[in-house]
């Protein structure tokens, strides 16, 4: 026999966790969710609440709750664990070590378990905990997949498309580097319909098109959305869904995404967000665009903060 | 011209009414989505978050932050507004008049602001708010709608069918009158394939059934999530967007939700759960079931425990 | 790795399984359709026509054709074969002679090039014609369904559908027997939210339920319709498609299809409609139904319709 | 109240308009479907067949037949009638002619039955009898669309997709002018994520793109499908649908569909393909591209083919 269930494990079902297992329920994306949390009262509150949700929908979906080496037959695992939130005297570098030394703890754990799907990182720092992934499962890094920048893209084409009026899906802009401060658009690349993006912009609005102001209000918009609520969780849950979509369906886009790169654009063995396209097999080939001298040293001074915190590591 | 977008105004934007945004924006149900709160700045970054997720879906949504009274070209209005959590030494009467106060602050203003469109009330106690938004509106009783014990009705679906391993879609068992303590399963009327439930259930798992411990599992399972993570919201809001996809898509599927009686059941002014065949118009018409005795006396008492609660109302 | 691409392959590209593979492709259900037909040049084309509409669907389909038993990587293979147009002075057993000479060549290729898949036949006259494919293919009886009287039963439904002004998904109808003049609709099993329908017919229309007249119309509609217009396509590749999507999803739910009885109704190694639940791995369990005399009556005539069929297989 | 049904009038029951139909019901993409066809009988078939297949769906399709005139209701009116196959020497012009005669009867018939929604003119030649909807039925050039080349530029994308082996979402590519023989494609505005697409072609095949056997081979596969089969009408219909739920559901996405010129590209009063934004009001703004000196010539020789063709109208 050869059809099977599609199964999304997620581990760490706090805000964006149950955020991606609802927005997967409700895209019918897969047919069954695994949580996988140490608070396991709230997940299988979750799982609770999640099925009766999930009974509306026309497929079957199952979700149940599990330890993480309970993995063999899944097929993408999601990771939005976290350290914690800050406490008072504690620095990024704490919550980074804390947060590393969760996934320390479960990728060997998965491995053992047998795990040979798709790693899907949306813990942050993005870029490093999927690098940190990546080594330790041992996984070709086809395997091992990063949100990075593709939220920052998303956002990046629907705030142009609201001051152009015109639908994000019609937008050709986006967003490289860190999933962090030295991310940057590429707008040597922007474009609509391929007109240049400023010339459209230009025409549809009257004004000159604000590169800096755009991509200050691109990579400010996580730290608004928390201050207003005190988290984030639908747009990365949608991030978390759009991937697991795309990977299912082997649909073969090509999405600004955090990849282990291996020679291209000259850089080997870290993770940062390029373009890839995505196939059954998770990243089935990096895109390298020719980048201006500017973008180049953008993309390499975004290359070196990352190796920084790599090296940050415990 | 014709073609409208459709517009859906969540009223009271915190877990409840946030996440059934959420659902209505993954399901494609409508084009634009309109939260309301009176904490603007949670509400504000509730709709930059969800911006950013409906960039990934294929039509353009919209999510805006509006006031309730900016509401004439609104088609369905969930209420999802809390009175807010019980302090100590308040008790359930405290926080009926807390919820209903806000209510009738509300209704009020979107009537004076020209709502014509769909109320569906998801705020507890569910039919005793249903029936307050019927009164303060003044709109014909089609027109107003709560989620009552469809969500229940679910429930009891989703367990029958892990036990008897059959989708929930092929049980044909339902929950009737309050969404609270005084509902009931009418198992006179469930069955799978025409057969009855307990037949079914018998050849299935080689087990009785037991009604009783199945509907005390159906009644308390909100309590239940609510004690493992401290709120409902999921299952609710998917009641939510399944109800707006019916009215939108004029499905006359016929659900068991709360709806103001007008002589069905031999009851008059009173909103209660009962199997309504839903439209674009709303209620299209309730179906009267030819219930038990015992599945009377059941309904009879739910109806007085509501009547009561109607009468507790500032 | 785990995920792989859903894959349906379409033997025999008239316009039935055209349409199939249009239905497959416009609700996303797999991502691979592969057509098989003698006649190259048309199955190549109606490739062609459907990678034009597949490009508009948020997944990658691929659509592509190939030779029968090239198949050890499909799921779900439908047959759709015909043994052609009735010439003048030849009979409807000349027709069931020369398609099962055709079915008669393929499976044995398909077996023999390592299908494992579930074979679903909606080829006329399907009961025979499945059981033919079972016995041929001497795969469990699980693996091998037909459409049977699915669509007989969705007729059903949107006939009342329509007279009741209630949804047709909330109609608890459905025919049994053979996909042909013996079938009948199970009267003492239907219902609207457990209501018996005649009682519902009654309430909703003020007219009486004329069984015999709505049973003629269910049974005559295929007719009509190839009266019309010379074929029947849409309604047959909606139930092909149907019974695809609750396969892939493992809905559970319970679907009137042609099975093998394996002594459920007291019938043995005989293709027949009954009430089935559909899983990844085809028929879950057969559902008994505990008919009333006249039912049981008319199911064992159906019965021996069938097998005198079977007994005219060359 | 505010909600209605979404509504969609189709004239002209043949292959393309029967699979338009189709295509529309199993994407879910309105609730009402019309047909209108002066072979009567056939196109109750179809929407008998068609009703078959919608009540599978999850809403409620109503699908009916009508004059063309009972269109005040309609959202979008679909003209896909044609003249009838060309007889034995009867020319392009004879076709023509006979195709716009049937337009000429229709179109004021339906005006003064008092249509106000959207033209979407799928018959061809598709932009010469976009011009003569546009003339015959004086509405604003915001309701009339023709499919034009947005069908071209779908093949396109999906022919450059298979060799890049890149989802054709990903491919930003497209055609421009007649829906016929003088169009051509926008080289110099096609790229993947902002690389030119021949740098990409090279980068990703090893072969260099040759674009004039790409124009052919897209021009030329329209010839080639009917040549297999004797009609085409899955891509066709999908053109359809997609171009319908853009315009419901507002998506401001920018496709390159027929439309009438105002001065854009410095023309005025002809129908062509050019990139457009999509809004529930029909085409919302008409995108200008900087085109090169030879894109500029062809485009300039496509208008004066449409322009002498238009001059052929009775």
């Amino acid at each position: 026999m050869n059809t099977k269930a599609r199964k999304v494990m997620i581990i760490g079902a706090g805000n964006v966790g149950a955020s991606a297992a609802y927005a997967l329920l409700n895209q019918n994306i897969c047919e069954e969710l695994i949580l996988v949390d140490l608070n396991k009262t709230r997940a299988e509150a979750h799982a609770q609440d999640l099925s009766d949700a999930a009974a509306y929908m026309p497929g079957m979906m199952t979700i149940t709750c599990r330890d993480a080496s309970d993995c063999a037959d899944v097929d993408i695992a999601v990771i939005t664990v976290s350290g914690g939130a800050l406490k008072p005297g504690q620095t990024r570098l704490d919550e980074l070590k804390s947060t590393a030394k969760i996934v320390h703890s479960i990728v060997p754990q998965m491995m053992a378990g047998g795990f040979n799907g798709i790693f899907l990182i949306a813990t942050n720092p993005c870029d490093i905990i999927t690098w940190q992934v990546w080594q330790l499962s041992g996984l070709p890094r086809s395997q091992v997949i990063g949100t990075g920048v593709w939220l920052d893209t998303t956002r990046l084409r629907r705030k142009l498309a609201q001051d152009l009026d015109i639908g994000a899906q019609s937008i050709d802009a986006f967003i490289l580097g860190e999933h962090g401060d030295s991310q940057f658009p590429v707008w040597s690349h922007s474009s609509v319909y391929g007109s240049p993006i400023e010339q459209v912009y230009r025409h549809r609005t009257g004004r000159e098109l604000d590169r800096q102001a755009m991509a200050d209000s691109v990579r400010k918009l996580g730290f608004e959305i928390y201050a207003g609520k005190g988290c984030t969780e639908y747009g990365i849950a949608g991030t978390i869904a759009e991937i697991c979509r795309n990977v299912f369906t082997g649909s073969h886009r090509a999405l600004a995404i955090s990849c282990i790169l291996d020679g291209e654009y000259g850089v080997n063995g870290v993770a940062i967000g390029v373009p890839a396209v995505l196939a059954q097999s998770g990243v089935q080939q990096v895109i390298e665009l020719q980048l201006e001298a500017d973008e180049q040293e953008k993309f390499a001074r975004s290359v070196e903060v990352i190796k920084a915190n790599i090296a940050l590591l415990p």
